[in-house]
């Protein structure tokens, strides 16, 4: 029996990008299958259900995060796809990469620029 | 003389945060005065002024990239203040920093809480 | 009405380190109330509490981690103190910080044991 | 001629992980042979054969902080590798990498969850 | 048109490493043109062309940079490249990326030497 | 009895920077006086003391790597001022530390530049 968190962060995370949710979940099958549940109750459940924030800045927020972390791909990609899926242009994506030569260095900036070309190039 | 590029940066910069961009040129002035051109001149010539992004969502990357770094206090503090400038609300600064628990750790998103309250409190 | 899941997060953060919990509760009343509820809930209510991991295990973890994080000072000596609550001899907690030279890097290292000197010289 | 410390070290290794201990050492024979000696004395040597910190305890801290650096996949894997020669379960191993989540992020704990389903798969 | 900075930046990214050069625009054409324009003007035309640093020694800070952030491997081999070019000996490279492990810890002083045991085999 | 590593780490030390060193050891006395020992004799006894880097570029590469680390402040300015003992002139430091900005972001640039202001100030 799911909780009504992990109901709702299913809800939230298919609105975002359904197909990585499924996956994540799969993957997660095997080795920590109470971790998809956690995954899907807390980042979704709890925090992007919240009404303060539009989904749009959302991703725009985590995309810039995961850029300049520069050490989680898999999942800066997964964002970029959900960005598009919420409303971000292709360009205002590349826009916050861009931006993020200032904060993280030109080299996460670069490593995010090639990981949206990846995600942009699945999309056509 | 000052290039064109310095002075589109510095009109950006006084539209997101005029008293900040004087205080950092004030502060590099007897150690790199060079390179206070160099932040006018590429962060805010070249990229907060182009013009596929707003400078809300923006300031939102900004406030997302600086928590999850958590090694850049003065500087996020700085964007807090210019989000707050260019019509970003208090609420959706706080989420904004309220998410960056889910990728970069609960200890930056507390800190960068503690810095947003530093900030708010100082508006008053 | 507080959940289940901040009840025995609360419980286990008591065990863990009473006095941290309400410090953390009191400083984000005014700028991100929830955003307590949700380091009560997921950190110590889903967390901590499972239970195929030891408290001192979890305790040298985190401080491992935060060790080599480096950005995260405060939260560091409150782990270091949970550290001291749940069982670690302040000899085990040096070790923790001084091996995390090997993966962090000596400052991360030595910056970790100054933080040790001042939790344990609070201790007395 | 081979120093103590590389002879404590070496032995040291060979109980925590024999077989990576010889592949590290053969991969930088023909980059950084003394880079490889060091490596055997200082954390080895010096480090893990302290003794107020047993084994299992410090494998469970490398988990950890490599966990959430996120930039040390092969390291990773050698260590979750090594927390099972040492007596650490699966189970425990999961839960110090799920832990992670909370203080390095989410994406650092699901990339550690599949770094161990990598090392686990290959230990059957 | 292409500015002055472009093209000063231009001459000095092929004095560094021409090859890197064309490569990294051609890789940008198709999904942010204008940033390898960025690219090659802030770096190269503003940062690299300052006269009171003498190119080795720029080289050599990037490359224990590029170490320690250890998230950046196809920056690293491009500089541990421009090193050799621009009058590195391979033994001062592998001293600089060796010392690493003092400051941010023994794995990304691996990863920095296998890179650079890379980057020489393709020399041959 | 110190090991011979000890010895020659410590005249290296005393070389880069003699009154730094006798700090690290009185602040490391009460709390792990032994990590004193290894902080000299791995960094400075195996590190420093290989003969085919020169100090100087040593110092660079320290300086860079941890400016754009920007949670060590303290060793930072360490080695601000070993640069400077060991030949680095105050432009050579503020030009590695500018460099920066090209890998770390500007907000690391920025906070090494004020290290190195706070370092210079106390020379004269």
């Amino acid at each position: 029996m799911k909780s009504d968190r992990f109901k709702k962060g299913w809800e939230k995370l298919k609105e975002v990008d359904g197909s990585a949710g499924e996956k994540v979940i799969e993957s997660l099958k095997d080795i920590a299958p109470e971790f998809a549940d956690l995954l899907i109750e807390f980042p979704f459940g709890d925090i992007y259900t919240r009404e303060k924030l539009d989904l749009k800045s959302r991703e725009i927020a985590t995309i810039a995060a995961l850029t300049v972390m520069g050490n989680a791909s898999a999942q800066l990609k997964v964002h970029i796809h959900a960005g598009l899926n919420v409303g971000c242009t292709k360009e205002e994506i590349v826009e916050v990469i861009m931006q993020m030569a200032v904060y993280g260095g030109f080299p996460c900036a670069l490593n995010g620029l090639f990981a949206a070309k990846e995600v942009f190039s699945n999309e056509n």
